[in-house]
């Protein structure tokens, strides 16, 4: 199935551990899982001690190593599903992919295990397309190829530098969508991966993706911070907004993102009624978060990811600073991110 | 499967024959055509009777009708693939379909036999999400739904123009391609359909769509005929130019087009080698033909399908008319089928 290969050091799977039990989850995984090396990142919020099994090879963060790296900064906060961040700031791998925890392997089609690890590097190491759409989806895929009319100058394609990964049984809704269809499980398996055209722009899960850290990992941000946040994916929308920078930065930079396969199986957790009832503000921010970062432009004077996000957050602060400031706070993060990421980089070259 | 009823009263299907005995290809079909009016266009170059099974509610048009309706015109012709653009023109109902002769229904993973008249209808009946990209794919369909940061002003979504169907076994490849893997078959049956972005320009193939007559009717236009042009899906490229004019149209008007499901079964016809040796431009023009597309913006005052077509026409004379003569003819063809649009409809007005 694999065409690209991924070697063991190119990658880092990291973690947010929600809850301190991860030994279901780490067994699902462990045919998956266990030839990489894992970055396990415990929610500052979770006061019991993690129970990981043995036989993988991995590096677990606490509260103690974010606040050693982070120092005074409080703009940043990384807490609950945030904290994976954390990991992504801290690899030194060129491939990242993170999996929330409460997804095992899903199957495809015949039954066998899904190798999320296998397509997330398929994904990243075949080109992208994003300047004209392929209808049979990913050309780059064993028996597919470019369709009649498709222009011969774009077939190389571009770097892949996102792969946005999807969900069976329950899929990604939000707090009123699964409120309202309490039963409603996602079954249908759609064997495909395509590349999002440029210029378009999506809701990126942070569910279970992949990308490329040297590419765009200072673009993947815990920036958009709600007040009301839980421990609930719906509850959340950080992985939204720094979905939306990623893609604005790749479509500025001519690089890809990516969706579809793979799949994880995720599971239920919470009550989705009990989350209508917290002040959920995620649901009313999109209609100002959509339409801005549609229309944001970056200059051509920012040609890595790193200048993208200041120059993005100096939009964010002029155009919706003054509507919630909670956006002000988000353009602060931004800022204060790509300094630690520059701090980090530094301090990992000098040692 | 099917959400959204069709009326037999509302859909033509429309065949363009270009082989005299549609004996098998319309017993292959009967399941699925037979409540539905058919209209078959004779291509104007065949010489042979047609033999047409008894059984269907059908009209048959030939070059004479051809001629009787166009009369003196001689920058559209109709001959080979581009007949079917007859039955386009002198439709009253408010759905086309239209399917290649060399294609049969499908059957998907479970073995069913594909009602593309059906699915095509939930395609064109159910909204298109063309300004957010739903990473679920199409959110009307059963068991699915928008995703969580989906805004909720855009759920309500746009009025869907065209559908474009797939195809199993022999895919839509150019003659290069097809003569380099002569052995690919397209084995892979993707259950989804999606809203192609605004903005992403894509090749819409000829093979197996649907479009709403009353929204886009005036802009499937047989404008491009390319000078080798044979009577082989890939020497030819008219429907691709054709597509290209629909997904502007349908950008400035707000519509959406959407690509994926239904599939037919398409089987092999021609060598792709022959056609290799014929001066086969199709390939070349693509080059500039997409970027043209990409860049054309309508005016404000272009408020109907119609109107978009005869700006465009302006477009491409002035953009491209210099560089081929091909182009200029093209342009010249747009403003004529315009005009007869118009006039045909008056013609059925008046009867």
């Amino acid at each position: 199935m694999s065409q690209a290969n991924i070697e063991d050091n190119e990658v880092d799977i990291v973690i947010a551990a929600l809850h301190s039990d991860l030994t279901s989850f780490m067994i699902e995984w462990k045919p998956v899982f266990s030839r990489f090396h894992l970055i396990i990142v415990k929610d500052p919020d979770l006061s019991e001690e993690l129970q990981i099994p043995e036989g993988f090879n991995l590096d677990v963060y606490t509260k103690s190593d974010i606040d050693r790296v982070v120092g005074s900064s409080t703009s940043i906060l990384f807490s609950g599903y945030s904290c994976r961040y954390f990991g992504y700031l801290i690899s030194q791998k060129k491939y990242i992919i993170s999996v929330d925890d409460d997804c095992i392997p899903a199957r495809d089609s015949s039954g066998a295990l899904v190798d999320i690890i296998a397509q997330h590097a398929d994904n990243l190491k075949t080109p992208a397309t994003p300047f004209f759409f392929n209808t049979i989806y990913d050309p780059y895929r064993k028996g597919a190829d470019f369709v009649r009319g498709y222009p011969f100058s774009l077939r190389s394609g571009v770097a892949c530098a996102l792969s946005c990964g999807l969900w069976l049984n329950l899929a990604d809704y939000d707090a009123p969508t699964q409120a309202l269809k309490p039963g409603q499980r996602n079954t249908r398996y759609v064997d495909a991966v395509l590349t999002v055209p440029a210029r378009a722009m999506m809701p990126v899960s942070g569910i279970n993706i992949a990308f490329n850290r040297e590419l765009v990992g200072p673009a993947l941000i815990p920036a958009l911070k709600l007040a009301g946040e839980g421990k609930l994916r719906w509850e959340t929308v950080e992985d939204i907004w720094s979905g939306m920078c990623v893609k604005v930065i790749c479509d500025h930079l001519g690089l890809g993102v990516k969706s579809g396969l793979p799949y994880v199986w995720r599971n239920e957790r919470g009550n989705a009624i009990d989350s209508l009832k917290k002040e959920w503000e995620g649901v009313k921010l999109m209609e100002e978060v959509v339409p801005f970062f549609q229309s944001v432009r970056l200059p051509q004077s920012a040609i890595k990811a790193e200048d993208c996000v200041v120059e993005m957050a100096k939009s964010v602060k002029e155009q919706l600073g003054q509507s919630d400031p909670m956006f002000a706070r988000a353009a602060e993060a931004m800022v204060e991110w790509v300094k630690l990421w520059k701090a980090v980089r530094s301090s990992q070259l000098s040692t």
